[in-house]
């Protein structure tokens, strides 16, 4: 082991041209005239791959290609899957953005990209640690496969066939994945749970084309006005979600999980001061980072209807649109919420307007047991490498594979993140702190290590 | 008067091409790179009736020209000024036109395209009307003043400076307007009064940047959300606008009033089927003429904040923005409500984002005297033209200028509607109907003459 962390130190520049190769390569997996990046960002992982005896496998599939890596030759020694995506969002509005989305920028201990946090600096550093033992060691401690997808990004519509047909090759015994944020800068991290989604679009439709306010307003229902009464009536005073039934499941967090939280420094001005806003505001009787990991929510992600440029256009809308994002937590049902949300505005839509409600996405939360030999083997390697005890913590985001890994290869998932909490993922000027992907690579270098023992 | 008339039957072609010309010059005085188009515009109205023995000048301003025409040798008669526009608003999204915006196209009795109903067609029908006497008695039974400008969609900022430097110039006895729309096609209207208007943008700032709605859902203000809860408070459960204050000074119309209106045929049924909606709504007690005239409203007229592509984007936006139109009925104080609206809303919005209003125009709602011998002499020169008596209504559109030539001039206006109440002005397949736009110059030439009487 000695010799692959040596090796690890030594190669930092090696590796930042490898996640700034991958994050050139603009896999929008959103967007269909991307197909020929993320064909490219597929055999760009593979060739990398191949350049450490790893036996790599391009899968076509009705979607984005899956990727598989083995490196099968301990004999004796459990198996592991590391699973990682290399498609990203879109890049968003170009002028939010400092540096070009797809230009890798370094600016002081920081590569500005879009990817470079979510997930190809992370998967990388799989990459890297396995690289690292097989070229001093020659051997891996453990038996590893990769599976790298690239339709994360868009709720990875292939991942669940590849999966059932492949089942069998991609046994393990747990899956590695960093595709989650760090508690803070230079803090290691160990997420236990990821929260669900729900993504809906509400569509509501009234006149057949845009009317003048001034000849029709007041005799018919305005679409945009009767869209935002629907989207406030989703929160009371108190901002809890008033589905029925919407916090009936939810799990109620144990004394010692609320105390492990509390126990973490978090400080809510200084948050607020990093996102720019005014104050934090949330649940009542929660903290922020309770808010943030194991509490639902309710966003609007997008509105749009009516008149947008500059100026005023005095026009009813013909139509009005909201996408909104719910992020559940363990033991809520995404299936069912669906269900209820949708009777929901149904019920709420006043017969003047018309309601479609599109789905963009549902997957249940995931809670990992805390306590296991690779948590422990984990934890172990992380506060080595990082010089710092590792945090155990829940994600708000959602990583709708877990349940799936569980349900189709009977193992649970470790999160090691590598990401920043202010890394900016999906929005403008994403970005990765490096010393903590090259310390997260040496805790990978060890984490293998520990878990083949 | 009679070889006036014959003459005004005879040159339906003529007109017809004076008007596609017109409307074939997109005038769009929202759009600074239409300044051209402005211009050319002014010029061509110009050159039509410097044919026509008119004393014709183009007044720079320090926004777009005003144009002035005057035939003032009827000595002994009263003097009237014809206001109307050539300027129009921006053809909004193409997809929705059925044809070319700027491409003037028949189809059955009606000639679509930006303008042609608001304000090229009508107010050109003047022109005519002027031009058949002149062409026929070689003069005009009455002293007549063009005064037409190319910033009304745009709120004529340049108009009042000048009426205030050509006020003499501008003396009249009575103001003449085909800028209104007609109760019915092919039914004669006069309009007795408009609504006025007060126009907002409301800006909701959050976070600095668009934030994972996983990662910060919960712990944060969304403004997308708050923009939603300040636009549904707006309105309570009977659709009255809650704005302290709003009603109080609003006009209570008398009894003949409302039964002057529920005594013009109008069905609810048919109304919603032509504007595609499923049924009619409004404040309670109100009938949907009266919502539509005699009541002030509030719309949403765009709205528009976060991802708004194809797909979930799951963030909480940085901002969200709505534009809002409010109409104003007479005695209402469109200065007084635009800094009640500014303080209600502060007041409402949460201090955990950040709230910026702008004003985009505001003006009084207008009414004109119902007996004068004006309204008198329009009314049987519409009967007589169209073979139907004239209809007596108010407007649900606002012509901020109506107040403006009242305290400036003196004079109060006569509004001689030729528009559609389906033509769509401001939306896309804007149309007029040709058959009430040529009884309409029979009208006009029948109410100079007995203006002149």
């Amino acid at each position: 082991m000695k010799a692959a962390l040596q090796y690890t130190r030594e190669h930092n520049d090696d590796y930042l041209g490898w996640v700034k190769n991958l994050c050139a390569i603009p896999s929008i997996s959103g967007d269909p005239n991307r197909a020929d990046d993320i064909a490219e960002a597929v055999r760009h992982t593979r060739d990398l791959l191949n350049n450490f005896d790893f036996q790599t496998t391009i899968h076509e599939t009705d979607g984005n290609p899956v990727l598989t890596a083995t490196w099968h030759h301990a004999a004796g020694a459990p198996t592991y899957l590391v699973y990682g995506h290399i498609d990203v969002k879109p890049a968003g509005d170009r002028s939010l953005w400092d540096s070009e989305p797809f230009e890798p920028t370094l600016r002081d201990d920081w590569l500005i990209c879009r990817g470079s946090a979510d997930d190809k600096g992370p998967l990388l550093a799989h990459v890297r640690a396995a690289a690292a033992w097989l070229a001093t060691e020659k051997r891996l401690p453990i038996n590893l496969t990769f599976l790298i997808e690239a339709e994360e990004e868009i709720g990875s519509p292939q991942l669940v066939p590849f999966l059932k047909r492949h089942q069998k090759d991609l046994a393990c015994q747990g899956v590695l994945i960093s595709d989650t944020g760090m508690f803070a800068d230079g803090w290691p991290t160990l997420t236990c749970g990821t929260r669900g989604l729900l993504a809906k679009e509400i569509r509501v439709f009234g006149p057949n084309h845009d009317l003048h306010s001034g000849s029709h307003g007041g005799a018919v229902a305005n679409p945009a006005n009767e869209l935002a009464k629907l989207i406030a009536g989703l929160h009371d005073q108190n901002k809890r979600i008033t589905i029925p039934g919407f916090y009936d499941d939810v799990f109620r967090p144990s004394r010692e999980e609320r105390d492990m939280i509390a126990s973490l420094p978090f400080n809510d001005q200084e948050y607020a001061a990093e996102l720019g806003v005014p104050k934090t505001v949330g649940e009542a009787d929660y903290t922020t980072p309770e808010r943030r990991t194991i509490r639902p929510t309710l966003d609007v992600n997008g509105i749009f209807g009516g008149f947008q440029k500059q100026g005023p256009n005095t026009i009813i809308p013909a139509h009005a649109t909201a996408k909104i994002s719910m992020r559940l937590v363990p033991n809520q049902d995404a299936a069912k919420l669906s269900r209820i949300f949708d009777e929901t505005l149904k019920a709420r839509c006043p017969d003047t307007v018309r309601l479609e409600i599109i789905e963009h996405g549902a997957c249940d939360a995931y809670a990992a047991p805390f306590e296991s030999r690779e948590v422990a083997a984990a934890r172990k390697a992380l506060s080595e490498a990082f010089g710092k005890d590792a945090a155990l913590i829940r994600e708000g985001g959602s990583l709708p594979i877990l349940p799936t890994f569980r349900e189709l290869l009977g193992a649970d998932s470790i999160l090691i993140g590598l990401a920043s909490p202010f890394c900016n993922a999906h929005g403008p000027n994403e970005k990765v702190r490096l010393p903590d992907l090259h310390a997260g690579a040496e805790a990978l270098v060890r984490l293998y290590g520990y878990l083949g023992e």
